[in-house]
């Protein structure tokens, strides 16, 4: 067991704090023979890193990766390759502050876990909320673009955010090159138009929006997962679960399933024109009984707002007194943007994982 | 790693199908001298057994659990305790009819994991859903009534009904009182009546509802949980997740946390009358950076409407062959309600894994 | 974790305590498709069952396996396979003595864990020694059976008894055929012939005797196992060390490896006559850096002498009170006589442990 | 599961390889509040690295180790403690020497992991022994520095070297301060004079000696372990066996069990002078039934001759090829010397761990 450890067989483990001298992890499990640079992950690092926009936190961290172990180039094969052995990533912070954080080290600031990590440990690096920061996310992308590599190029995981506050995309519009067009990962172009002015209105609020991310794996074969604690959707569940701010989580059609009639919920199966077993309807996610059935693998998480606003908040200090706590400096005025590759990076940790777990066991 | 195990320090296994000869569970890391008796543990039996309610499925299971190893009744002691071995539960299956199964044998009934498991064993015992059957979570009931007793009388967990299909509760009516008046686990008796002419109607369509359960524990301490991927919510969220049928998990606000803005999510702190730490709120449902703050932990899971129904829908056989899948036999109309019980259960199994774990690493 | 569990991929929890109702196992990572019954297992068991000799224990248990779960006689496929569900194992106590054992519960019987199991848990099963009982191994006996079938015929796990006490078999004289003939899993036919007057003089004396088990795993190929913590060697270490009354565990060379030089105990490497690389010693006992090298594995471990003898012993009372301890009943004046299967059953356990995990990162 | 981690509650994760740029590791599940600096660790790096005298490798490594998280320097306490979060060490490599590898490369040094890791993974870092070489064990000491701390000063854990070759210590002239005096970890000032003789003529020869090495932790309370498969010197086995060239395990009598009678191996115990309860002799090196007993904990482990020699062994390349191998270079003439800081390390990380499994479950 290891509280800062994730998946069984692909395994990584992370460490560092946000103002620290760097943060890293170490993936274990990899399979020999992946042909693995730095430039393989840097372009993931770059979209999760700060900076991007002025949605964004202003913090500016190159989030340089750098491989330090588990990766060989032998003249033989013509390029670095994984070995089998534990690959370790580390990351250098380059922009903490040096500011006075006594405000911080002695309130407990709403929403964050400023009072749950003193109940725990009776001690805490509040500098920039220490390993609570969503900066340990950095690591979790460097590690889910090795998951990636494992996974190969027939598998495709991409994410995108939704809904900001209450307003949600117009699903009909969907197009995931529009993703890659704003500064949002917004798949629809006129929600992403509505979203820049309630962003803008709500920084200038000092307040800030929760967000939904979904996150879609296409060519999943049928079969990973397992029945029972085990279950491909339990560890996805865990998974997005982990991740800073996470509030819900849900696989296909998701808390609506609640409200749904059995010849609605239970996807028909048909033959398709390739003689393929198909489904007419993805209301279960691609999951089923725990275990992928071959169709899309849908999974949403909502990102509660920002707990970091210049409105002032009630609160108490470590010595009980109360007191008003107002956060100034860099921060997300909606964290959920930024979630959104760190989701993906997470849906493909818990697939690569889950691809040698069913290989072990039946050896497909 | 283990695919029907679940937790770290205070860990079961369950094993057994709908219609083998029994099914069970080995409970291991208990701590020592907690009375224990199998009437601990049989009223936790009945409320999931079947056949309760006309809105339930008709087999008749007494559900009586045997345990066989990990008591021990000392004459010094005056009573059975625990000894700290693994217990044993064993709960034999009585009413396994012997009916023909050939049309399930070869059709993938769908939103059933029959696909999904030929997919990836190539082997199903198809009798009754096997180790897919909701059956198995009688072995997690057995094992949630004994992480009650490690957790104390301090710490209540209860669990409630608040929707079927579209019409949820009104929770202003809430009474945990109620909850054990009606078949519904509802807190809310006015709508608990409707759900019975809903539920009457929806049997005589031959179809199923789908569900929401709310599960809430009261007086876990602050401080158990672990930040990252040891988090308190993200071992709920994969407990929940883990449930025949799940699709959704919220803690707290849930999913209604995309939609609030950061003053409303950030719950203020202040002294309470006897100088304790308190929250004016709690959209974070007791936990914060994965962390409980002492606070009510809040958990809600979907539950989608029982695939077997009625109501023909469109398949296909082992062999490829199109088939219409028409399900008879003993079913939950809505499988929602006797998963109240469960979801009680593996809140309790969360919570005891983890008073291990922070005990270990704080000596608390 | 687990302290009843052992394996990562292929794992067995065990369960139940001498004087119970049963005992049993859940084995769990089984790999669907393999045919199994109760037959596979039960000549296994009773190699290692009581009463087969007047050289051990005169309790009398069938050892009667049942498989609970995991197995289905599919019509199509002619015969029980196993599902990749857990396998639960069952094993009734029969001979269970009620007799008196206020003597064992409030002594602390020399050599053996009653004054550890107080320190530790304050309360302990002591009829017939409980969970620390011998009888715990009758299931990894039936675990390994199927541990055996997983590994399929290419691979032979052989043990053999190779010194009672002071005196060893000579080498020169070991046949495999001889380790079925006699008493004592004894592969050198004249050493035995001496073992049963060892034997029946120390069972005289009311004595013990202390014994050194080896065993030989053929047909394992070349890169099983795994560097640093996941040595092939080192799970044997732990499997053979986890054995009732051993306290050494050699693996090739063993301990003799301190007294060689570097040229005698690195094994030279030479084409075969099939072309296939081969070496001209074994010092290293088939592992090398932790993986299989394609020789037979060999590993040795030490038993030591019953601790339950009629010889007066001093020591102390729970309530800290002298006492001086004398053992009757039924008990094996050389323990190390049934632990032969048991540490066959356990070489075969982390094999196919390893077999599952070697597949899973390299998919051979 | 992770073949690069080792231990449960207290686990750590090491990385890197011998002409990498870096090798360390990750600690996780250290308590929190614990005083750490990197001067804690230091020492023990240093009476491990290499180049302390003319009988080691003179690879010249300052084995700076530095911390890179989980340690924070709270003014109100007044110096850097353990926050809880994982404890990331780092030690670069300096002295990597940028020769010509190609011998190393194609051919399988016999005695080495070379072949083991090509038929397992297909690539192979072969600078320097890549992952399987001693160099690994750095990151051990310096992760047993921090076990130490959190074990406690009441608990001491010192090692020592008992055997060089064929050549053992007098027993009854050890004196643990003599340890510290000469350059073998020895004991015995007598002995240590001849094994300096004896390493010199070994080196002259080209080739090298096996050692026993053994590790004794007093101050340790009984029940710690647990039966069956977590017991204490299981995972003391698989400790010791985890280290690079061990060959045997022992625990207390060790292999000498098997010649014992019952009456000689089962200590006898007796009220001491302060009225605790207390042994008269300890032959199963404070361990029973897998639990402590209070007395020292006596491990000793085989560590087989340095494979690296000056005399031509015969071996085969990767193409097949019968080679004659000859290694030059900086090499251990007996790597069992600096193999005593590394048993004493793995000891420490197992005490730790089971320190806090039997506080998790007996809360004490």
């Amino acid at each position: 067991m290891s509280h800062n450890s994730f998946g069984h067989l692909f395994r990584f483990t992370t460490w560092g704090e946000s103002h620290g001298p760097a943060l890293g992890c170490v993936v274990d499990g990899c399979p020999p023979g992946i042909a693995l640079t730095e430039a393989d992950i840097q372009p993931f690092m770059d979209r999760r890193k700060p900076g991007q926009s002025r949605h964004v936190t202003q913090r500016r961290e190159d989030d340089a990766v750098r491989i330090l172990s588990g990766v060989f180039e032998d003249e033989r094969t013509g390029g670095p390759v994984t070995t089998g052995a534990p690959v370790s990533l580390m990351i250098e912070n380059t922009d903490q502050r040096s500011k006075d954080y006594s405000d911080i080290r002695d309130s407990w600031r709403p929403g964050h876990a400023d009072y749950a990590y003193d109940a725990k440990y009776g001690v805490r690096d509040y500098r920039g909320g220490g390993r609570s920061s969503a900066r340990e996310t950095a690591a979790r992308v460097a590690a889910g673009a090795i998951a990636r590599k494992v996974l190969g190029d027939a598998i495709t995981i991409r994410g995108a955010l939704v809904q900001i506050g209450p307003r949600a995309i117009d699903r009909s519009r969907w197009d995931w090159d529009e993703v890659h067009r704003n500064d949002f990962f917004c798949p629809d172009a006129e929600t992403a138009k509505l979203w820049e002015a309630d962003m803008d209105a709500i920084r200038k609020d000092g307040s800030s929006l929760g967000a939904l991310v979904e996150i879609v794996a296409s060519g999943v074969p049928a079969g990973w997962g397992a029945p029972v604690y085990g279950k491909l959707d339990a560890d996805l569940a865990s998974a997005m679960m982990s991740i800073n701010a996470a509030k819900s989580v849900e696989i296909g059609a998701g808390l609506e399933a609640a409200s749904l009639r059995g010849e609605d919920a239970a996807d028909e199966m048909y033959l398709d024109d390739n003689g393929q077993p198909a489904f007419r309807a993805n209301h279960n996610g691609g999951v089923l009984g725990g275990i992928s059935t071959g169709q899309d693998i849908v999974v949403r998480f909502a990102i509660k707002p920002t707990s970091s606003i210049r409105i002032p908040r009630q609160s108490l200090t470590r010595d009980l007194e109360p007191v008003e706590v107002v956060t100034k400096g860099r921060h997300d005025p909606c964290v959920g943007i930024r979630a959104v590759p760190v989701g993906e990076a997470m849906v493909a940790l818990v697939l690569a994982d889950h691809m040698l777990r069913h290989r072990a066991q039946t050896s497909r």
